[in-house]
């Protein structure tokens, strides 16, 4: 049988890792015994620190040609956030929470979204439908993931069924969601310890919005200052990148994981825009954004219809 | 609660009257109280058929401005055969069983797709997860858009799923699957009290595909030869829609329901790359296509490919 490649999104955060190592795992179950979870990028601590927990190997790298190679893409479905050859790929099955943008096909396929917090959270309801068995290893990085996306249940992209599915979960991977949680964003935190470029590439994502290519990266800290102790490192960098990337503008997203605030640093010439997407004025670039921790739902389409 | 708009493609086949029907029924039993079916068009005599039948009312003509509105898709995604106010409007589900092209939205979304022969059999089977009851017309309804989409199961996009699906629902509706689905194909089926403009736009598509617009019409009929009698009569007219319509080809799919072939008739400047995608030479802008019944598997990738 032909092989089945299966990954989350560029610059993977632990949703994107998670995800593909579950849905490889659930095509197995299937009866798919060629489907092979893989990687986009780097694995981040945070993730690290999730896989060590339930004593899991990270997939590979992907470095395969996808050109007529089926694929299943897990949490994403943006072909700019995908491999690079996607567009030549038999996109098979996508499983996803995000809007639908510059994703098409030439046949019909399988497509499963749903607005909820997190992939892991409808790969759980899949699990569930089909009554297959979760290891709890499975269950371990379903919870990861969840916890990642949501930090720990605060974000408003969390709903309901990710907090139902964690609680749910928790006992197959016996760990306690607060103290596990916790630890597991705490691992993923640290800021000083990375460059200017690594903390922009963490887990950023390019968007199509308008006539405009927009650069968001995210960066979860549990002390802001710290983060912008090197603002003009990271001005610096930020700029680079447009340059080189072609990118319009370059929106970083420092957030307070404690206490579920953000504060941003924007570089581009529209940046005034992004000020104007929030109602507020930017100071050298920056402006704090209370009660903001969701790139998905508090920024990406406030910025979106400025610049539509 | 503000209304939900529930429609399927434009040129609406059974498939797209029904489903929109039937999702709206299931929305109603989620507790949309607000749920309301529209049609992009006019109801052919198929789907007045089983209209008739089951004794159900055809759903209004969409005349709304749809910015800003809540809309749930069935049976298309594909912004072009959709409402022309569709880039403005909140899509908050879509069911369906196509390829995903020219779709997108600004924030996430359910959209259930299934590679199977019919939208309404996804229906069924969201139906039977939730444990909604199926009464006997929407039995009906789904019916008539599986045999409808499949030929009376003969089409190749027909699945065991398509199959299993109807043979549940007929003690529900009361039906022969053979008996009635042939009735229903064959009040579809006469082309002679129709113009050439009607023919045309029974059920028409347009695909982008590379850099061209290609409108792809199909008509069903018990006797091919009846409809090619009027030749000149079809091409002038499909030649004036490729200049109103800016359609760069326009590609006549005439399918002998009975036994399962095509003839085509293939109007624009680029006609010689259609008889390539089927590698045969047109003659006089026709060729016969055997076995070819399914403008969606044996029709569109094929053009598709030698276009783009």
């Amino acid at each position: 049988m032909a092989k089945t490649y299966i990954f989350g999104h560029k610059n993977p955060d632990t949703d994107a890792i998670s995800s593909a190592i579950i849905m490889a795992d659930f095509e197995k179950q299937t009866g798919n015994t060629d489907a092979q979870a893989f990687r986009l990028g780097e694995v981040g601590p945070e993730t690290q620190h999730a896989l060590d927990y339930f004593n899991i190997t990270a997939p590979d790298l992907l470095n395969d040609d996808l050109t007529d190679q089926n694929v299943i893409l897990v949490d994403h479905n943006e072909f700019q956030q995908s491999a690079d050859s996607i567009a030549n790929a038999t996109v098979q099955h996508v499983i996803d929470h995000h809007r639908i943008a510059n994703f098409e096909t030439a046949a019909p396929l399988y497509y499963r979204a749903e607005p909820v917090g997190c992939t892991a959270t409808i790969l759980y309801k899949m699990y569930k439908e089909r009554g297959f068995e979760i290891k709890p290893e499975i269950a371990g990085l379903m919870i990861s993931a969840i916890i990642s996306d949501s930090l720990l249940f605060k974000s408003p992209t969390c709903t309901e069924e990710d907090v139902a599915a964690a609680e749910a979960l928790k006992a197959i991977a016996n760990v306690d969601l607060e103290v596990y949680g916790l630890e597991m964003l705490k691992a993923g935190a640290s800021t000083v310890d990375k460059s200017a470029v690594d903390l922009l590439s963490l887990d950023a994502k390019s968007f199509n919005m308008g006539d405009y290519v927009t650069r968001i990266g995210q960066v979860n800290t549990v002390d802001i200052d710290e983060v912008f102790e090197r603002h003009d490192e990271l001005a610096t960098a930020m700029l680079a990148a447009n340059t080189e990337q072609n990118y319009d503008l370059f929106v970083l997203l420092v957030t307070d994981i404690i206490n579920s605030n953000s504060k941003i640093l924007v570089i581009g010439d529209n940046k005034d825009k992004v000020g104007e997407a929030f109602n507020v004025q930017l100071e050298n670039g920056t402006a704090f954004l209370p009660g903001v921790v969701s790139r998905k739902k508090q920024v990406v389409p406030q910025i979106t219809e400025v610049l539509s």
